[in-house]
Formats: structure tokens, C-alpha cells, sequence
């Protein structure tokens, strides 16, 4: 048997075997995202691009999860890690299908998927903001790590399917730019910011690739950085799998960055950077390339081994028979159990902001509603960016009917537009007309308004000029005020939203992220109490003008680790229908290890779950650190009059700090620390707090 | 026992005891469509309003069939029988459980339904135009008495509900000036045209109720018609059911039309003149209105009477174990049976405009699919105006991803809005990205862009000014075209719509109206060849320039009855998947009668139905009448290679033509017939034509 046939054969020889048969040309056609077939070895076509930020996307059928930022806000990497499974197990589904019917893998139908994005959200502008796990390097690490580990599975052989942290590194708007710009962090903020979510995917969650973002950092193109590629990925944290562009990038070498002079300069660039894959047309040009001496075909060859380790693992060239995900059926996609997942995602996705008199959950005495505004009967709110699609997606609209009692006069009307002026102001558009027990408004952003580059069609370049509803939203909730009736504000958005204005106007407010296929189910739960909220949020809310320009990388005044500015709402917040007390901390300091344990109990009425944080802050350092930074987290759930005893080990790791030239150091002097429901901050004080 | 609360005394003796019981102020308690409860005689609370287009409107969970213009494109009566005997059957069960519930019954929670809406859609601009039948008598009469079976059902007892024929008469905006304007139509137009749908579902159908228009007719405000409500509903069709005003129409009378001087005079008119109910809170002013002797207690209470009879015959004074409808137990709301006729139904309903190169239906060579369009994610263009909800409302994006295969690469953009400029032109709003097999572009109006008076948000008055496409989705068809991939436009809408411009850029049209909760079910069904289209359009669609000034009442150059203009697509018109032959036609004239005689054949290789329809006109006739009027239509369903012979017998009824006094009279000359797939035109010569 051919050494790259047989399964027994030790990896590194079988990818050697296999490309010590290719001519140059044919490795050089495997250099590119659109791998050619290669009839004479009977190896297929195969597409490596695709994409699973909250479930299959693109390509049909699939159960849609909630969009990242608000599975973040779940703040469970438990559940996180269930979900990537169930996306993983459909994704083979779909793979072996499509491989079956069409004997080759096409766009959106491969292994290799272009997820997580773990890009740190400094800035509620950014449109693909809600593609990340937000804004705390912490919370994005612990949940991109239960990601990978969910989509990539604990085969011991195989791969099932592979992971990729993008986008390498310090990426995050504005998108108007993101070919061109360079950032150049301090080295504090690459260190404490920017790289801890990517050490710990490479390091401890074993992701198997690395997307090299547009832009440039310190001057180097990211796909062709020293820096980032050779130095930090592969020297500094071992990294042992492939490399692929974002998609373009290369080209930007010389049309944007400018570092190259033409197409083979860039394609030789990133390969001899360590850049293995191109999600690039213009990798082609390697063969111009070796011809002129930009590169050797050993460079060549050691990056194609990278990738073409990747599809190894994946099992590609193994007996299909012996691959165990290869039997995963087709009937996983869109499941009824995956179905559920959703749902549960979905319902702790959802943060509960504001509840006056405790409106919710809706009870028996809600004889009749109203569900008003521009993403109660949309899809679009439920999608997210990068989403696949589903038969039945439950809107808004539709949960809220599911879960009403069926003598509930319920009406509907778009009433308001999602970003545009109302051209006919009439009773239902005035909220003067409107005489129901309660008013569910679901408002807030869509795809439409955020997005990538070319995809938020309302939004020009794809972010966000402001961090506010829509002027016209807040207009109509204003003349719902002057009715005064109840209303209930749902927001959608993957970003944060200055709702200061409104806030005052509106008794209850649930942020419900862009929830997915069950996103209206997890409503109707939440809105009538078959579920208690537990979300947190995973972005502080800022104000407009307490931001930094947003293509300003630095980290001051950013985040609630180093804003100084009181945020609208605090990072980590949530609250619930129950209520939650903290006490009783005790602090123990032995060695290098500090031992924090306090009581969390469940002093309300109804079982609910609450995510206990904890938070360290520096108190004389000679250099500057955040003010607060997350350092554990964990979700108890608790019956009513229930409490526990929660005990967290911090090391040496969680306790070091990251000075100026980028080194993790030992505290120089005290460290406090708070716990409780949210970040600290005037609003939400830490109800246990320390030092030592 | 107290003879009103008697099952077996005679209705109009109950009806006579129950007044004779009341109080004057007690009477003029029940006047208006808030009923007030008489705990004395143990009579509940009683809401008169209520709204079932189609499906049980703006009271929560219902089965949400297509809009109205839809379910006449099916030009299919027993279907729409069926319908709406499935709507009263929900009605029913959720009228008895509030009752249960709560003992009284509330605002769109009786028993008396204010539907149908059967105006002849005269002209396109009408926001309203979707709640129609379309613009032709004969077939909004059919479909009418249909409608009106199945709602009242034909218990020899009790009323399963009651419907209500509106807006009697002469009402089909515009929106802006429904309160002032005066319409003066010919007589001929009268009689042709506005009463003889009114008349079939008096005369035949025995509607129960009728509601008058806001607008006036030769001067009277039609709630206060001499002519309408007497001399022609009264006296000409012996009708005795209630009349019901139109819901603020009587204060019209002082505010807007002028002919009173003060809300007791205007109670007083209203009722004197034969409007038994008023959905108008000024009819509390009868108290003073008998006061000032302009309204005697007598002539209420024969008001009164016609009104509490219609309750009597709901059975609403009768043990409930006794009124067989009162059993209709809750499941039956929104129910698999009432699903799949709303699907049944929403497959008829839709027209095919184009199929060039009989692209549809989608075979297996389509490997991928690009779902683009702002009405492919969105709920309202499912609901249409007065409309239900359901708690899954299947989206034209979900049922094409139910009905494609597995492994179909399926991605969705919204790609363009609605009714505003993109601002954000990139890949997928250009059309330029997008390299798949076919793209379906869903598209057209919504309810926010026509609609009642205060209801569409984005139409000012809730009428249109165009009748052509939105002009940014017009370049975005042109985008698409300039990139050359198959485009199949699947358009919703409740009008006409000009798409001269369009349908050359497109590979095949398909018009699906307001389809209802499962309008992307039977898209999927049409679009992949589960059905096979059968629709045929209710309106012609003519060109903004083709037609006169919107509120010109005069039917001259409208619809396809009077309009001399070539129109884009004419009234009836609808293509099929399969090929039907007209042949053979045989005319016979007996006495007074006319048999007509043909051979429908489906030549082609599917099975299909098709809709015959019967056309008139009169030749050397001396005063004006209708190019073509509809005078029969039946739907078959054939095999391929199937036929079946067709006999008409056409009597005086429908021989008749209305002269220029609006007179019945025999033709008095030359008749000609034209029998085929849709009305005559240039575009569709009919196969067969005669003249007798």
C-alpha cells in the first residue's frame, strides 16, 4: 500500500509520501482555499473554505445557534462546547453527503471551518463585533476554548472537524479600513489584550488553525508577519498547524499595504512567512514565483505539509469505514435535539437589563398584548452575520405566540421601521391607539445595520457611526411613554447599545443578541416565566462620548478594564427574577496561590442560575494595568433559599500582570479583588470585596 | 320561563321580549358594537367588532390563510368554502373559551365578523385593494358567497357566525379622503359594477350583516342612505339581517361630510335611516338625540331588534349545550387539517407570470441557490392587512429550505431593502458576487407599503402613488441582469403591480400575494414542482398611465371590463407547468339561453388544473357596456394527455345587460363569447370565440 494510503503509517511520512508524488504545479494548486482534484492519485476536489461562527453556515439546511457575542453572554462554556459538538456533528452530516452525491467537497460543504472568531471587541462600532466572544480576553478565551474543543472533538486519531482562531492578531475595525491600516499596540496592550485568547486556543485547546488577519501590526501584514507567525504562533506557543489568510489578504500585500510590488512577491511573502494556506486567488503566482527565485519548492513544501496535515487528521485519505465521525447521519441536521440546544442557548443568551415593579415574568393578569416594532416578525435579528438557515426559524413574534395562554388577545403591527422614518403616524405608530395590558416592543439593530464590509446593506462600510437605537426608535418609544402603558423593550444587536435615553421610558428591557432559529421560543420562555433570565453581558455599554476614536488600537478608556467613564450598563451585568446575595468571602494567601471563597444564595422565589464572577485589580503598580480584570467566572444554578459555597485557586498565571514591555510579571505591590453579579462600578458595586 | 330565554319560542317574539324588558338607556347601551352588560337579566358584556379576512384576525393564535386577493386568485369557491368554514371553526372554539375564561366577550373576540371586504378593486393605488376580491363583480361575487357559506355555516338553526358584506357601496379610496368624498357614479357603473356582488351575497348567500362605507353616494353619507339602506338593501333584496356602520362613520357625519350639525343629530340619522349598530362612540348622543325629539324610542328599538337577532340566532340566548358550534373545542385553532388547507390554499393562489426556458420548476441540476430579497426573511409579507398570528409562520426563505434538496448549497442575504436605498453596495447587492445556480429574489410590496388609512407606515395614507416596483429594487434587477445568472422574482403583493420594466430581466415571475402563515410552504411546493402553479390574477395590471385619477369613480378605462389599454398582464391571466388546449367550442341557442360547449384538454406532461373562464361582450350595442364581463369560470384538474367537455348554459341572468339607467335589460343586438385561460387581450387571444 502507498505509504499516504495507509492509515498505520506515522503522519509526518504519509504527508511526505503524498507530496513527494506532486509535480510543483500540482502542490501549488493545493496552496489555494479551492484545492484541485488530482485525478491520477484519486484525490477529489476540495474547498477548504467555511464557516461555522453559530452553526453550519451557508451552505442550507442547519440548526442555527445564537450568534457569538450572545453565546458569550451565556458565560457557560459547558453549554458553549455542547453547541460546537452539535454544529460539528452536522457539519460531518452535510460533509459526507455532499461527498456521497457529488464525490467532491464544494464552497461551504468542507472540514475546515474558518471559526471561532476571537478578534477582542473593543469597540461597540466594529460590525462584526458580533462575531466575538466580547470584549474580556478572559471570558473570549474560556469560551473560544469549550468552542474548539466542541467542534474538533476528543478523537484521539481524528479530527473532527478543524477549528481556526482568527483573525490573527489585533483586529477590530473599522471594516472601511481593515486592508490598510497598521496597529501598533504597546506592548502591554498586545500582551494583556490582544493575544491571550489566541495563546490559550493554540496552547491549551489545541485549535488546529490560524486565520492571519487584513491589517498590518507594526508594519507587517499579518499573513506575513515575523512577528505573529514565526515568532509568537510557532516559537513562543508551539503551534503545529496550518496557517490560512483571511480572504484577500494577500493580494492587500501589494495593492494595499503596498510591502510588495506585485501578485508573486505577495504570494512568495506569505508562504515564506509561514502563511500556509491562501484564501486568495492570487497564490497562483507562486509559480511565477519559483521561477524567479522569490521561493524555494521546499518552502512550498513545507507549508503545503501543514495543511495537508489538516485534512489527514480530518481522515481524507483514510478509509472512510474506519473515520468514526463518517457514520454521523444525516438526520442530526436540524434535529429536534438540536433544536432544544438552541432553545437553551438562546434563553441564556438573554440578559434581563432592566425589570421596574417586576413586569416579569408576564403573569395571568396579561389579558392582552400588543408585539410592536421591526424585528418582531423578521428573520433577520435571529441570523446574526455568517448563518445558515433553517425550515423553521421562530421569530420574535411567533415565540411570543407559542407561549401566551390562548385566551390572550394578542395584536401585531410592524408600527416602526428598523432605519427609517414612519411615513404614516396613525394610532399604532403613535401608541395612542394602543390599549393592551402590555406593549412587547422588539426592536434594536439587525444584520442590516452591522455587519462585515460588503454585508450590513443599511450600514455604508459595515459598522456603526453611532451606538445608539435608530433616532426613529427612540422617537416612537418616546410617544409610547406619553400613552403610558406598560412596554416591554426587547433589543436585538450583536454590539452595545447607549440606551440611556430610553431606559427611563420603558419598564422592562431584555437584550436578546441575534438569538437564532429558536431566538422568539427563548422569548415566550423568558417573557412568561418557563425560564429565568441568567445572561450577562459580555461588552460593557458605553457612552459615545467616552470613546476613543475608533480606529484608535490603544486600550485606554476602553473596556471596562481600563474606562474610567461609569458605563450605561456594566460588563458582566444581568439580573434575574430571583434574587442573589454574596457573602461571607474569605480570603486565604498561601505561597503564590491565593484562595477566595464566599457563599452565593439564592434569596428570592424561583430556581434560577446566576454566573458568580471575580475580579483582580492591581493597587500600587509603577506601571499601568487594568483597573479590573475578570479571572474566574462560574454559573451555579440554585432553588429558591438554596445557597453554596463557591471556592476559586488563583495561581501564579491569573495573578501576574502584564507590564510595559509586554512581560507577565509578578504583582509589584497589593491586588484587590470583588465578586459578585457584575464588574465593579458605581452602578454595581461589588458586594464582596478584598485585598492582599 | 321568560319567553326571550326560550329556545322554542319564535325568534322575533324573543327578540320582542328582550327590548321589551330594557330601559331606554339600557337600549341605547347595546346601539353601539361595546355592549354593555344587563346583570339584571344576567346578559354579559357583548363586543360587536371583530375581523376574520382571513383567518380570525388580531386576536392571537389563529391559522393565518392568504390575504383575500390571494385566496381570489384561486378563483376556487369551494376551497374558499372550506376556508372559511375552518376560520368559523376557530372562531367558534375562541369565542367560547374567553367565555369560559372570563365570561364576557371582548374587542376581536365575538361572533360577529365585519368580512367580507368585497369592493371591486377598481384601481391599484388602493391600500385596501388586498382585502378585495379583485375587480371584477362575477368572480368577487362567487368567491364572496362562498366565503359567506363557510362562515355562517348551514346549521337550519343558529348562525356559526355572522359575516358582513362591506363597504356598502361605492368605496375603494383613496384612504386620505375615505370620510369626505361624495361619489356620483353612473348608474350604469351602480348597476353594473358597486351592488352586484352586495346583492349576490344578500340574495344568495343570505349574509347576515352589512356594513355601510364611510364615504357618500349622491350626497348621502352611505350609513345614512336612503337609497343604499332602503330603497336598494331593504326594499330591492328584502334584506334582514343588521347594518352595522364602519368604525368612526357616523361621527362623519358632522365632522367630515357636513349634513348634520351635531353628534345627536348624526346618532339620530344613522339609526333612523337604517344602521342598526354603530361601531361610533357618538351613538351614546341617542340619549339626547330622543330628548330632543329627533329620534323616537320606536324607531331604536327596530333597530335594535335587527341587531339582537343576529345574536339570538348565534345562539347567544340559548343553553349553550343546545347550540351545536358551542363544542368546537380549542384544538382546532391552528390545527394540522386547517395547516394544510392554508397551504392547499396558498399553492392555488399562486400566479405564474414567467417561465422562460421553463426554468421551474427546479430540478436536480440545481446545485446551488441564492435566496436574496427583503421579503424572503420577513413575516409581513405572509400577513397582510387584519390578519391573525400563528406561532409558525412559515417565511419564503424557510419553505424553499424545507423543500430543497439536503445538499443544496442554499445562503440568504436581505441583499436589498424594502422600500429604502441601499447604502452599502458590495458583492451580494450587486449581484456580481453571487455565482450561483439560480437566484430567487424575493420581493415586491408588504403591508407596510399599502394598507388601511392608518396601518402601512411607510405609505402615507396608507395608499400607493406608484404601481410599479420600488425603483431601488427595479436597479437592483438591473444589477443582477447585467451579471447574467438565472433570476427566478418572486413577488408579494395585494395589487397590481407595473413590472413592465423587470419582467424581461428575469427568467420566471411568481406572483404570491399575502399567502399566509404557510406562503413559503407553497412556495417551496411551486418553486421544486410539488404543485404545479394554477392561479390567475383577480386584477389586470394595468400602467400608471393607462389609468385615470384615483378618485375619478367612473369605471371607464378600468379594468379589463371597460379599459381599452393594452395591460401588462391581463385579468385571469396565469400560466401553468403543464400545456391545456381549448377546442372544439360548441354554441347552442335555446329560447332565452345560450349553451356553450368546449373541450379543455392538458396537452402537456404534467398534472394540473386549470381555470376556464366564459367571457361576454355585446356587439352594436346603442349605450355603453363592458368590452368583456366575466360570466362563468370553473377550475379542472386534468392528467396529462387528459380531457373533459365543458357545457355552459347561460340564461337571462347572465345575458342581461345593464343600461345607461343601471336597468336589466335583454341585449339588443349581437352578443359575443370568448372562452379560454384568461381574459382577451392582445397578449392572450382567446382560443375559442363565437358571436350568437
Amino acid at each position: 500500500m502507498d505509504t499516504y494510503l495507509n492509515p498505520s503509517a506515522p503522519l509526518a511520512e504519509r504527508v511526505a509520501d503524498l507530496i513527494s508524488r506532486l509535480t510543483l504545479d500540482e502542490k501549488i494548486d493545493q496552496m489555494g482555499y479551492t484545492a484541485a482534484a488530482i485525478p491520477r492519485l484519486n484525490i477529489p476536489a476540495y474547498n477548504y473554505w467555511n464557516e461555522c461562527l453559530h452553526g453550519v453556515a451557508r451552505n442550507g439546511r442547519a440548526t442555527v445557534f445564537p450568534q457569538a457575542i450572545g453565546m458569550a453572554a451565556t458565560w457557560n462554556p459547558a453549554l458553549i462546547q455542547r453547541v460546537a459538538c452539535a454544529i460539528s456533528d452536522e457539519a460531518r452530516a452535510k460533509y459526507h453527503e455532499a461527498l456521497r452525491n457529488k464525490g467532491f467537497s464544494d464552497w461551504y460543504q468542507g472540514l475546515t471551518f474558518w471559526s471561532p472568531n476571537i478578534n477582542i471587541f473593543r469597540d461597540p462600532r466594529w460590525g462584526r463585533g458580533q462575531e466575538t466572544w466580547g470584549e474580556d480576553p478572559h471570558l473570549t478565551g474560556e469560551m473560544g476554548a469549550a468552542f474548539v474543543r466542541g467542534l474538533q472533538g476528543d478523537d484521539p486519531r481524528y479530527l473532527k472537524v478543524s477549528a481556526c482562531a482568527k483573525h490573527f492578531a489585533v483586529h477590530s475595525g473599522p471594516e472601511s479600513s481593515r486592508h490598510t491600516y497598521d496597529a501598533i499596540p504597546s506592548a502591554h496592550d498586545l500582551h494583556e489584550t490582544y493575544l491571550p485568547a489566541f495563546r490559550k486556543l493554540v496552547v491549551e485547546a489545541g485549535v488546529e488553525s490560524v486565520m492571519g488577519a487584513y491589517n498590518r501590526v507594526y508594519g507587517e501584514p499579518c499573513c506575513a508577519s515575523q512577528l505573529l507567525l514565526t515568532d509568537i504562533l510557532r516559537t513562543d506557543w508551539g503551534f503545529e498547524g496550518h496557517v490560512v489568510s483571511d480572504c484577500g489578504a494577500i493580494t492587500d500585500f501589494h495593492a494595499n499595504h503596498k510591502v510588495t510590488a506585485d501578485e508573486a512577491e505577495s504570494a512568495a511573502l506569505a508562504v515564506r512567512r509561514g502563511c500556509d494556506l491562501a484564501c486568495d486567488g492570487v497564490i497562483g503566482n507562486l509559480r511565477e514565483a519559483v521561477q524567479r527565485g522569490l521561493i524555494t519548492e521546499a518552502e512550498i513544501d513545507a507549508s503545503l505539509a501543514r495543511t495537508l496535515r489538516t485534512r489527514f487528521k480530518l481522515g481524507m485519505f483514510d478509509p472512510q469505514e474506519q473515520v468514526p465521525y463518517a457514520s454521523i447521519p444525516l438526520t442530526v441536521v436540524g434535529s429536534e435535539a438540536h433544536r432544544a440546544l438552541a432553545r437553551e442557548a438562546a434563553v441564556q443568551s438573554i440578559v434581563l437589563l432592566k425589570n421596574q415593579g417586576n413586569l416579569l415574568p408576564l403573569g395571568a393578569q396579561t389579558r392582552s398584548m400588543a408585539v410592536v416594532g421591526p424585528n418582531a416578525a423578521s428573520l433577520d435579528p435571529l441570523l446574526g452575520n455568517y448563518a445558515g438557515q433553517n425550515e423553521r426559524m421562530v421569530t420574535l413574534l411567533e415565540g411570543i405566540i407559542a407561549a401566551a395562554p390562548p385566551d390572550t388577545r394578542i395584536d401585531y403591527r410592524a408600527a416602526v421601521p428598523l432605519a427609517q422614518p414612519i411615513r404614516n403616524i396613525s394610532g399604532w405608530t403613535g401608541g395612542e391607539g394602543v390599549s393592551f395590558d402590555v406593549t412587547v416592543l422588539c426592536a434594536g439593530l439587525s444584520p442590516l445595520l452591522e455587519g462585515e464590509e460588503g454585508d450590513a446593506i443599511l450600514a455604508p462600510g459595515g459598522d456603526r457611526e453611532e451606538i445608539g437605537l435608530p433616532a426613529h426608535q427612540v422617537d416612537y418609544i418616546k410617544r409610547m411613554h406619553a400613552f403610558g402603558g406598560k412596554v416591554v423593550l426587547v433589543l436585538n444587536a450583536g454590539s452595545a447599545l447607549d440606551i440611556s435615553e430610553v431606559e427611563p421610558l420603558v419598564d422592562a428591557i431584555l437584550y436578546l443578541w441575534y438569538p437564532g432559529q429558536e431566538g422568539g421560543s427563548a422569548l415566550g420562555d423568558v417573557l412568561f416565566g418557563k425560564a429565568v433570565p441568567s445572561g450577562k453581558l459580555p461588552v460593557s455599554f458605553p457612552r459615545l462620548a467616552d470613546l476613543p476614536a475608533f480606529d484608535d488600537y490603544d486600550m485606554s478608556r476602553r473596556t471596562y478594564r481600563y474606562a474610567e467613564a461609569e458605563p450605561v450598563f456594566p460588563f458582566g451585568y444581568g439580573l434575574s427574577y430571583t434574587h442573589f446575595t454574596y457573602r461571607d468571602l474569605e480570603l486565604t494567601q498561601t505561597g503564590l496561590q491565593v484562595r477566595a471563597a464566599f457563599t452565593l444564595a439564592n434569596t428570592g422565589t424561583l430556581r434560577a442560575a446566576e454566573v458568580a464572577q471575580v475580579y483582580l485589580g492591581a493597587l500600587d503598580c509603577p506601571f499601568p494595568t487594568p483597573r479590573w480584570r475578570l479571572v474566574h467566572f462560574e454559573r451555579r444554578e440554585l432553588a429558591p433559599g438554596e445557597s453554596c459555597r463557591v471556592e476559586v485557586v488563583l495561581g501564579p498565571e491569573q495573578l501576574a500582570l502584564v507590564d510595559d514591555l509586554g512581560q507577565r510579571v509578578a504583582p509589584p505591590g497589593r491586588m484587590r479583588i470583588a465578586i459578585g453579579g457584575s464588574s465593579p462600578s458605581a452602578r454595581t458595586p461589588a458586594p464582596l470585596v478584598g485585598t492582599f
